[in-house]
């Protein structure tokens, strides 16, 4: 067995000195690039790094739109960091939705385990892509594009998305309108609603001027 | 001379087979794929391929928003198929405005050239970016994020914008959520709008249900 | 209102010649190329391109594996072309298993659905990533890297995979050192295989020579 | 309103902790990786990183090119980092122009603003674009290619270049090939020019050996 | 000449603070990323970073395998760090050969400099891919899939590796499922192997469990 | 065995529709797109694409330059399609040279096989890195990057070139500025150079103008 080991010896020099070469675990408390957090040294990796366990516990529905999302991007789940794909899970009570959203980052494809939904997404042309989603339907929603879910169903329903980045990015457009000091004359020059609708929805959703 | 010719025999044989390993001009008429058009053939290929003169007429601000995009995406452009960036000229009159819009498959860096212009982006995490913008400035706005510019000056504003895709979209919410078929239920459930507000918007911008 | 459409005369023309600024349905029977399929004309596309139904039915277990992958790649869900992340279904018998494989081209992150798994996958540092996955549990198999999933619960587990690529690949390592024509003299001398045992699984899963 | 906030305990929770998810703006006292500088911290980005005012003043063309390039790529315009889009300004004096150079990374798309221009590129096959380009006209450089840009009009000339990256390089071949140290003699076994001009272009540009 | 300096006054600015616009040689005691290593000063950067001398001398085949692998990868060439391309030394020695293996990152293309292989690769339709090899032919082999080299001359074998990655990976199945704690059952579950057949190996490995 | 092949129903379904989930060899008289060439049908592929005997021979060197450069890039060897590597055979005569050259689109790492080479680039800083090459040595040559490799030894020269890039272009740029009809004005105003000597240099390589 002495002769096989110096086979080795000049692959096993890289290899030990990192892992990065199969992954790159995110190093939380180290820079981050553009192309995703900083590595964690080969040794301290394990597959505790590897595993998610945040998606065992259904999100908390009890608010306003009946829904929660429970994120798995590389800041939750640093093992994926650098891999190009991340989840989320998607709880909806009955009549829960997800308001009108997009992914800057990342195209979304939608897993139903349970419920019957009511989902689309618009197009660049104004055109709707509308439909019904039962359980086992998979649906994808491509990058940018703005979409929503409804748990039209009577039962409260259970969902998986996979994006195409490690850091989609969730943008409720309401809030990303709304919930902030964005002054409201610009709202009202920038869009064509009217400015008691504006101030209504500020105030609803806690934005100011 | 004659040896020298030798020289590039190998190097010929290929080079002249086809110039797409410089660049893929696109050929509007063949298959497209994810990556883009097919290349024109590079015999076809001329310096006319290479240019774009749609932006030295100014845009018709004649419109409700006074304001005209023109773009020149691979569409448009066919010569930067394929080389990942691309333009759009802004006009604004007097009071002239983009209304919110995204563009979901690219980052967006615009040149001022004449006018003042108040503009903005939202961030994922609701945080406004607001300034304003004086000939000379320019601005960043990343990938899939909210934006918007405002002519605030006192005479015609011309800005050229320039993309990190050839195939950026320009994505009008406004747009999106009310010029199509897109059930008034379904938006009342999706955003926080009220259903009078929807209806007057669905009217106007030529949206039906 | 007629104002209004002369601001989207120019983007109107590039919109309406083609979706596929927004995203790329695959069309099967046109060219492939290296970043997948050619697009689908964008006026023949409509919501049905972007839905995939078939992980409704669970696989059929009823082989030596006691398992089942059903893959929504490209292939099978050509919504998806182009737009970097996939999904197969993975059914498991009480004691089914998936043999030790790899993707070629991504990454697998696994969502237990129902069960409860053994899985693993091996670094190319040899180091072994094991560990036991729960109900909600999620873990990533880095590309490349071989892994497997076993059912070590008491009911039939449910799992879905994401990947990022459309077309990621499955690449069982028996099927493809047994399952063909490769001569048992060559496993001999490029694996520590006994020919005995060559002999017996090329047999066992319809290989020659 | 409590309720409301529940809904986005988990979204907020990665979101508040870095805006790496929408950019990441460069900062130039960190580790500077392949893909571009390490972001700056989330809370310490202001609309000020994305605005670029470097542009307001026109370049001192007083020189032997009647020249002046002023970058804003990801160094001077950190907001750009990691966004594959970056800019240049362009000023050309009467009878100025840019010496033949390359962008080793980068296509540039350059936009006329004032002036007339000679401007062309050379294709592997040594095939010459060239053309006379106007206040309003767009050309495409394709990257690596060598080009140049003539002011051929009666007034100074002013343009802006894009580029698909946000580190494109500026790559003068006259400098590349005399203004340093490179011996003589090696310039004269790899090109076909004269020892006497080579010296010449040397003393010219400050190179020497 | 004074004035031909200004020209580049902008130019300079940025060039000198960084050579990494060019390229970002491995700094391998700082912060590694998915895209690669941090990039050395650019002040430090010299000739001999961009040189690797580790091929002149031929790797030690005095093993089971008669085999030896010399990575020339961004650990041990931190010149192509972020480059895109990497190499390996081959040496066989008669009769030797390289065992099943797979690089998880990174398509191979082979160059045989001296001697007479027999190499293939099998797909993942399980399609063999086998062919013989003589001095001058290349062979290349698909990311991720399985491969092997056989030097079936009378002499000892030399060839050259190119990867299309700069951390290509090395991964040899049977290291891969016997030379760690991987439980014997585990891998009777997950192969068609004999659980005799799998501890022979384990034991010829250095495998446990 | 009959229960085993029901594990692969599904798969099978997708793989043996297309090998492209593997690879995707070119189809030279299909369209070409800017990712690369249409995929030759799965069926139609054989051992024979992956393998390119056009380096068994070595170039004719009986030219000025006394050099000869053989590609194996996607055209000659549409193996690589798709797969961002490819190759080139270098022969240099005693006294050989390739002449002042880039690739614009790829980086290149050079083998030395025999001889010794005197070899070096230019950085867009003008910084020249310049060195000996011996039997087994290396060197990268960044993107992009002017660079050229002369014979010094008593012996011919034999060396590989790797790169990033199945086409990664040749770009001589002698034969850039003077082989072609690019008028000699032009050239006065963009270079350094006297006419004289680019009158000389058209005439030498076979330029008008």
């Amino acid at each position: 067995m002495m002769f096989l080991l110096i086979l080795f010896t000049s692959a096993s020099l890289f290899s030990s000195s990192s892992n990065a070469l199969d992954f790159c675990v995110g190093d939380l408390s180290a820079p981050q690039g553009p192309a995703g957090y900083s590595c964690k040294e080969g040794e301290a990796v394990t597959v505790k790094d590897f595993v998610f366990s945040g998606f065992r516990v259904a999100g908390n529905t009890s608010n306003v739109m009946k829904a929660a999302v429970t994120p798995a991007f590389s800041t939750q789940f640093p093992g994926v960091n650098g891999l190009d794909v991340s989840l989320a899970r998607l709880d909806l009570a009955v009549g829960g939705r997800t308001a009108m959203h997009t992914h800057p980052e990342a195209t979304e494809v939608l897993i139903i385990i349970q419920g019957t939904l009511c989902a689309g997404f618009i197009s660049s042309t104004n055109k709707v892509y509308l439909t019904s989603l039962h359980e086992g339907d998979v649906m994808a929603f491509p990058q940018g594009l703005t979409h929503f879910q409804i748990n039209v169903g009577k039962t409260p329903a259970l969902a998986f998305a996979s994006f195409s980045s490690t850091s989609p990015g969730i943008y409720f457009m309401d809030y990303a309108w709304f919930a902030n000091d964005l002054p409201t004359q610009i709202l009202q020059e920038t869009t064509f609603l009217d400015s008691d609708q504006i101030k209504k929805l500020k105030e609803l959703l806690g934005g100011i001027n």
